[in-house]
């Protein structure tokens, strides 16, 4: 199975369901006896002029999740990449219209063109005022009769729902976006097609290839290359944007746009190469990444760009509380902070106290001398190695001996703590840095060896997560430290340690 | 090639760079000459409780896009699904831990929980208030010892943030999310497993199969089931969630997680089954559906769930800006309008113009005789059909000729436009519906049958896109009706409109 979901001919009506469901309210549908799957505002009141759009399904969250105050008025959905019927389109159209009129954004696809013209005519004929606008801005086939319209579309839709907000006449947001849709460009990209609902995934694109240059139905790109690096990418991604719109002075916003398999991960590597192209220096704001208009799960993206003008600037960059579209940021320099100064704990300087330098010695001499039993021990449990990790650290706290505070507890245990840290491989490594740090900590306000292992004992388990009998260090540890804590004998201690390994 | 970037090894460094440059100057990195890769709140003054988190990167937005007021203070990012280290998770407490002190908010596993750990006894050796929560939301496994952390975590994110910005201490912090720690449930769902960067890509999951119960590192699922429909999978999702909080009568609000790799038409039908389960009457908001908390592209989806508390609900709900949470809507049953009339135009009624409706009789009769030799030169470049197209459309007029209003030009020409739209197959049909649409209009205002002629056939080209010489009809229709408009002659228009043919 390629795709979640019930019956495929559902599959549109059931999304836009989900949709309305997660909206809180904000927005809601036709009646779904009516065939037409149209996704309205629900605070909609025709006062002002109504903005639609829709086409084919399959790009959310583009056109049922831009549908909000200050965007789209309604959306009519097709299915998956499939034209609304006439009848659809004028459903919609004479729900949201009220006497200001409406203007239909439609993207260059003769389906669509059709669909929505002669819904547009039969509404004009029923006394509405409907404009459409169509949106053509592929320019992966340079001088192309007929562009396709793609995630470019967007900018017609915010600054059309922008000016619509606000009060705007049908015929001052048809001057606007009229001169908007001659200042947009778009090209995308992918690595592979996308999934068909309920048919197998095509297998078109050959491995370290991309194609360059394809619409959002999945239809081929217009040309193949070898994938380099995403640099080099998206180096000849901006290159071909930068042939559309020419050089002139102007300043553009870009839409960095998921066609919808991409992660999150690669994206930002995406747009982060972008930031290093020269076109991105003719750059004042962006919008993404984010998935705005996608093919399904195309793994790939496209790159938008709109000249900026003072005539529709404010209305495009103009924040939005609509959950699918992401507000433009203004492009500024990557801040950075100084990173903090990491102390070194040895800094406090050495100092003398003869039994406790005794006492480490001997643990370390033990330890590096049982390093192969130890290992032999464990190469039946484990990987072998937990003698080695446990003499590298010996030997590390030998090699900085004469600089440890013996005379100051405190100190010595985060001394410990510090070389465990960084001397001591796997897991144990950090267990024994944290108890050490604990016992630092503790030592500090009781001055007592015992509590305040056992106090650092207990901080490994909370962070470690082990318990008593879960078979590991904390079973001879800590009856140890109890032993230890009730009359301070190193030689009990031991018993209970043999005891609770046992 | 299965991953878009440069050098796997700066991965996760120019991700991070990508996501700062889009921010907007929202947030900023630590000085990118350390190892640490950690985002920052470039508005942070370290007035507050700072609330940090992180671990392996591959989870975005998690958890670098979820630094902002409200949110994180700072997110310490290792490479992909692997621990940052204790000196990054250290850095980054010193980068932002003033005298309130920080919550580091750690996912269940043993590599974050021990350099998360370490780093806070660090930090508090050198003298900070630093507390640590550590999720384990994961109940796909009933009972299980060490459930991991998963999704659910955002909520602790979210309330965590949203006391910090409104001054709460860091005691009160932790007693509101050590509550809300334990009323967390998460179970999520995949198709297939992710794409490492740099690793071809397992094929563990079967086709038809399902893995259910996985975490968020590409890790085997506990169990694989066969998938039936996507109905089917939620409730049974939503059954060992309801198994795992138990039945008792408190509210609850839920994360619709998608793992990075559904399209969001999946998202929106999955959501909407999940809205017909029984726990579904159990919830009082949601988030999402939304990509929060991912691995990498993997296909699938999680649900989580939190018990709402009078201690931390409206920390939850409260909107935040920022571009990668999803503010949770309160659930309302879904909306709709009823669907406009749409009206029939032969309801003005018949009305009688001989000369009229023999005109449009010769042309029925005409496309019904020509049929077979339409069909057969259209094979020679087409499917074949064309004659049939006009054949048809020829028939469904005749069948309706004694309901036509002939005496009234406007209403026949849109009479003509409905039955072309409804019974006429192809693009042509609705191309003729356009022309005859707009020029019943034109008709309405000039009573001139060539001129509004004319004006259809524009409209038909402003919709359609074809122009004169593109080989199209409008070669033959539009000398014809200019013939027409200069002398009103039937015959001279026959004679342009075959010298355009040819």
């Amino acid at each position: 199975m390629q795709t979640f979901m019930n019956q495929k001919s559902a599959l549109v009506s059931e999304a836009i369901d989900g949709l309305i469901a997660a909206s809180g309210g904000k927005v809601q549908r036709l009646d779904s006896t009516s065939h037409a799957r149209i996704v309205l505002r629900s605070d909609w009141d025709k006062s002002g002029v109504a903005i639609i759009s829709g086409g084919g399904s399959g790009h959310e969250p583009a056109h049922a999740g831009l549908v909000g105050a200050g965007m789209l008025t309604a959306a009519v959905c097709g299915d998956v990449f499939a034209s609304p019927s006439v009848d659809a389109v004028l459903s919609g159209i004479l729900a949201v219209t009220g006497a200001k009129g409406c203007l239909l954004v439609v993207k260059n696809y003769t389906g669509d063109r059709l669909n929505f013209g002669l819904a547009a005519e039969k509404a004009k004929a029923l006394g509405h005022r409907v404009e459409m606008i169509i949106v053509a801005d592929d320019v992966s086939i340079p001088g192309a009769a007929r562009p396709r319209g793609v995630a470019g579309t967007v900018f017609i839709h915010k600054i059309a729902g922008g000016m619509a907000e606000q009060g705007a006449s049908l015929e001052d947001i048809v001057a606007a976006v009229t001169t908007a849709n001659t200042k947009i460009a778009t090209i995308g990209v992918a690595r592979d097609t996308c999934t068909m609902p309920g048919s197998p995934k095509q297998n078109r694109v050959e491995a370290d290839m991309v194609e360059i240059g394809l619409g959002i139905h999945g239809e081929p790109g217009i040309e193949t290359a070898r994938f380099d690096t995403s640099k080099a990418l998206v180096i000849e991604i901006a290159r071909r944007l930068e042939v559309a719109i020419g050089s002139h002075g102007n300043r553009y916003a870009a839409l960095f746009n998921n066609l919808g398999g991409l992660s999150g991960l690669e994206m930002s590597v995406l747009f982060n190469d972008f930031m290093q192209t020269p076109l991105a220096a003719r750059l004042d704001y962006v919008a993404g990444p984010s998935a705005m208009v996608t093919a399904l799960d195309m793994p790939g993206f496209s790159i938008s760009l709109i000249e900026l003008d003072e005539d529709y600037t404010h209305h495009l960059i103009a924040p939005l509380d609509c959950p699918a579209w992401c507000n433009l940021a203004k492009l500024t320099p990557v801040k950075e902070v100084a990173a903090p100064f990491l102390p070194d704990i040895l800094d406090v300087g050495p100092s003398t106290d003869d039994a406790v330098r005794r006492v480490i010695e001997i643990i370390a001499e033990c330890c590096v001398e049982l390093e192969a039993e130890i290992n032999e021990l464990d190469a039946k449990v484990g990987d072998g190695d937990t003698g080695s990790t446990f003499a590298g650290a010996a030997r590390a706290v030998m090699a900085r001996i004469d600089q440890l505070p013996f005379a100051d507890g405190a100190h010595l245990l985060a001394s410990l703590s510090d070389i465990k840290s960084k001397a001591m491989g796997g897991s144990s490594g950090v267990l024994f840095a944290i108890m050490l740090a604990k016992a630092s900590e503790a030592f500090k306000i009781s001055q007592d060896w015992p509590k305040s292992l056992y106090a650092g004992l207990s901080a490994m388990q909370q962070y470690g997560g082990a318990q008593l009998d879960d078979r590991t260090m904390v079973d001879a540890l800590r009856p140890a430290f109890e032993s230890l804590m009730t009359d301070g004998s190193i030689a009990n201690a031991a018993v209970q340690a043999r005891a609770g390994a046992d």
